[in-house]
């Protein structure tokens, strides 16, 4: 399913290489002040350009198709709809045969007996990001008193991101990354005991964030080793400030008032320059393999911004919920 | 909200002092054989007993309250209970003006207003564990061709559990530990590409399991370090057989027939013999505060029956939902 | 799925002859004052005894298993429990090979493969509508500024009812009856404009009662006959009080603040004292059938107090919604 | 929420004079043939022409915005856009300080805080049930062994619809009517005991169709002045084909294989030409007024098409969730 969200719920759709690319949001409460403009700081920083981002850019600019009138939102369904424009569909064409090592070929195949578009991902693309930045917007204006911020703290092992990049241009080899996301602000109370606790909705939404594959709260795995003296964050005052903060924000489940401090780990690009053996189902044999295409070196370049998105949208909808 | 999964949905219900604690899961196909005896095993494997966990010991006897009928599920709601008889409340009635650090104390009384029941954390007790292990037996049944095992593969950051064991209690200091859980048998094709990844839905699960602070699958964080050309996972065969499993037999958020693995990290028991500082309520100060009642040293070593649980509760859920 | 709402949300589990039934209420807000004996008046209602109804009676006490302390709801899940006390499955083992007429006999089995448990109609019995008062009283407190009145208006097409029951006990035939539902001090607001329509919600929860085949809003089904000018109702001040009321209090699919009415259409009871006919699966014929056990003659006597508890239930619900 | 359904689940969105009207179909199984003429023949039927109906007309030509790919679906969210290119807004903007009697103006404005696109109707416009439509084209495939057949039956409680207009016509004064649907070829087992009945999820989605106050399953109202003895279907073969059909197809929430029979009943439209009186929020008076722009005398005569969608969308979700 394509849904996210209880009160404040998303729905994306569309394809690498289709089309159109949206998302409807349905909940939004009504009477806030938006226009498609205050779109494009967000979709502008998502978007590749940067040394170790890929060649293929696109406009990006948004069409609300309903939900705005007057410049305020209404209440009703806002969607917000992108064309795709920029797209190379014959890159793909000579593929069909040999699954990308890393990427979803394969199964999207096996899943789809073969019927979804193949070009670029289709709908698993990274392309659909777009999608979910714009709907962070308009949830961060629902949480205005919130604040979140994601930045990329290490990239191929290196704290030093720009020589890291550098490094793999030299090494024609894709690299991964570290993103730090801290939200301050935030009430107590937001997140539910079991299946609901806030480290359980922000990770469904952070891993549906293509390359993502790990996640941590506060100290995160560090954790593990620390004893129970040297991990309790004390209390300190009445509003329940704490002296260190290893629980990142939250206390069995629930927001404790402290900053929100959640890392996630970003894997290389699948599509890496350097040539790589699959299977080819036309031959029946491993074969070399080399990615054609236009692709990000290193994609985790372009994941804090949409990482700012999906932690927004968790949270307009728990605050909506704590209304309840 | 207490409830998880869509087609095999379950609720858990119960405070750790109440008089009973419960589960009901919706959605199980009928015709399955289970007896109440068939769950003792791993409620067993949950239980306190071992070096390094809890003296208090409960007799963990399931009582299916609907849902069976002659040995078989029915399809109609399975519940089951347990009976609390082996609590001491009081331990805790002196507790209420101090807030445990590391626990949910401060955040739970804010929440629900003071109206929670404080007792031993309540509802958000460690105690209600004993009903996701229970509906995790029924699960595993459902996905009867599906192997899953989870181990503590670390405690407080040393690889010799016994010896990790043996410090802290020399040292009386909680500490944590790291659980691995890998899967077999699983098909190509369980996830969603985006918000129902395999990696968002179990790591919702694996979230709601207490002092649980981070999740990596595959080579999960160590991959932010890899370049592409390591990290890719070569295919070769035509079932999609991979070399290597860096991916943790997931692509794109959907299964691909490997392995599935993946990692979590517990944190140390928050209530540790050693002294520690919070504040009081009553005097308006931070002052000395020592934990009181029966704890695990280490909760890491009771959590891996508790992390396949919910893996298979996850698993059922998905194989049921591919199905339609 | 036996779940029903967004954020409260209620389940029920049992059967007819199990052990127990109850109900777990998910997202009751903290804080609301309730004692088992709260339940009665309405448990009362509900109760067999009077002419027309079942000799079979239940004790029908309440106990709640988790969800209150110190004489409030703790905002954790509350789950209310009762025994069955006064089942007789004999009566049911000799009926296998026939199915009753008008009962879900037949579609169980086929559903669940025979596994159902079929005494006295297993989970699908009208003995499940015990939790559905339960929870109503719950709802009612949730939404107590909102009154919820349903009444029998008419009996085997007949306004008097107790004329239309001792005709019914003198021909010995089950009757059905209309119940009428109104509810006032509504806010204006609840409901949305398409699936979520107040109508949509009432009448998926209303028709979760057995033997309910029919529901109609304001004038309903005679709107069906009336001319525009004479259905509209005249708004008449600024708090959009109508003239008339042939829309029922609602508006494309949300109150508008009049008085909500509702009214359902019941069935005769399936099992009427009459001989019928019914496939025998033994035999392979049709074949002479005589209901035994015990019957309500006129369920419809029982079904005001259950129409009050689903809608306190959905209004609940969509209240909290409201505050969203 | 704008969102229906489990599995095959259907999100709508669109004003009836914003720039498109929309809806994405998620969980549609991949490949399906499927072509933007397929949905023609529906489309044409919904749309306005005939005497009774509104002179507005629109192209109501379909575009794929995603989900389809080669001719058939893939898999992933199906999303079909009409762009609105006959709209008169100016009609509206007069009545703005006037709620139209009958429509949901006078709730929207409270709902939505005045921020709701109040042109024709805004979202709550049965504009919007020309996404409904194309979407039960889609569902339609899905469930290509079942036969949806929706038709007026009565309009102005005459069953001679054609008189019927003729009449409303000459007395310029909007008419309701009675639409009965009928679904053969249904599998037995359809439906849960209690909230997910067939009849609660029907009524559910039809109640979604703007102008239904009523409806009824089988005999529905009728039954409610029947007794038991004459109400209740025989059994008469292992198939569980029933001589009558007072039941609809349906016993105890459960299709049981007979046809599928419910009615609707469709208000009069509330843009009757007649003068009627509502409030003036500008003159704090209640006033004679007059509705403007072009409506359906009707609207009865479009609901047909509209009822068969919303049932099949209904059926196809169902038929997935039985396969789980």
């Amino acid at each position: 399913m394509n849904t996210f969200g209880t009160l404040f719920r998303i729905s994306i759709f569309g394809e690498s290489h289709g089309k159109w690319v949206g998302v409807t949001i349905d909940g939004c409460p009504a009477g806030i002040a938006l226009s498609e403009t205050d779109l494009l700081p967000d979709l502008e920083r998502r978007k590749a350009g940067a040394v170790g981002t890929t060649p293929r850019k696109e406009d990006d600019l948004p069409t609300f198709a309903s939900g705005v009138f007057n410049g305020h939102t209404t209440g009703a369904p806002l969607t917000i709809i992108f064309e795709n424009n920029n797209t190379r569909s014959a890159d793909y064409e000579a593929l069909r045969a040999t699954p990308r090592p890393g990427h979803a070929d394969f199964v999207l195949d096996k899943k789809f007996s073969g019927y979804n578009d193949y070009r670029g991902g289709g709908h698993s693309s990274g392309r659909l990001t777009v999608a979910l930045v714009a709907a962070g917007v308009v949830a961060m204006k629902v949480i205005s008193n919130i604040t979140v911020q994601a930045r990329l703290v290490e990239a191929g092992g290196n704290a030093n991101i720009e020589a890291a990049i550098t490094k793999a241009v030299e090494e024609q080899d894709s690299i991964g990354g570290i993103v730090e996301c801290r939200a301050g602000g935030i009430p107590v109370g937001l997140g539910e005991p079991f299946f609901n606790s806030i480290e359980s909705v922000i990770s469904h939404a952070v891993f549906a964030i293509p390359a993502i594959k790990g996640i941590e709260f506060g100290s995160g795995f560090a954790a593990a080793k620390m004893t129970g003296s040297a991990h309790n964050d004390a209390i300190v005052d009445e509003l329940g400030t704490t002296l260190s903060n290893n629980a990142g924000g939250i206390n069995g489940g629930i927001t404790n008032g402290n900053e929100l401090v959640f890392r996630v780990a970003v894997k290389p690009t699948s599509s890496t320059p350097k040539e790589q053996q699959t299977w080819n189902n036309n031959t029946g044999a491993v074969e070399p393999f080399t990615v054609k295409g236009r692709h990000d070196l290193c994609i985790a370049l372009r994941v804090p911004v949409v990482v700012e998105a999906v932690t927004a949208i968790v949270l307009a909808d728990m605050t909506l919920q704590a209304k309840g």
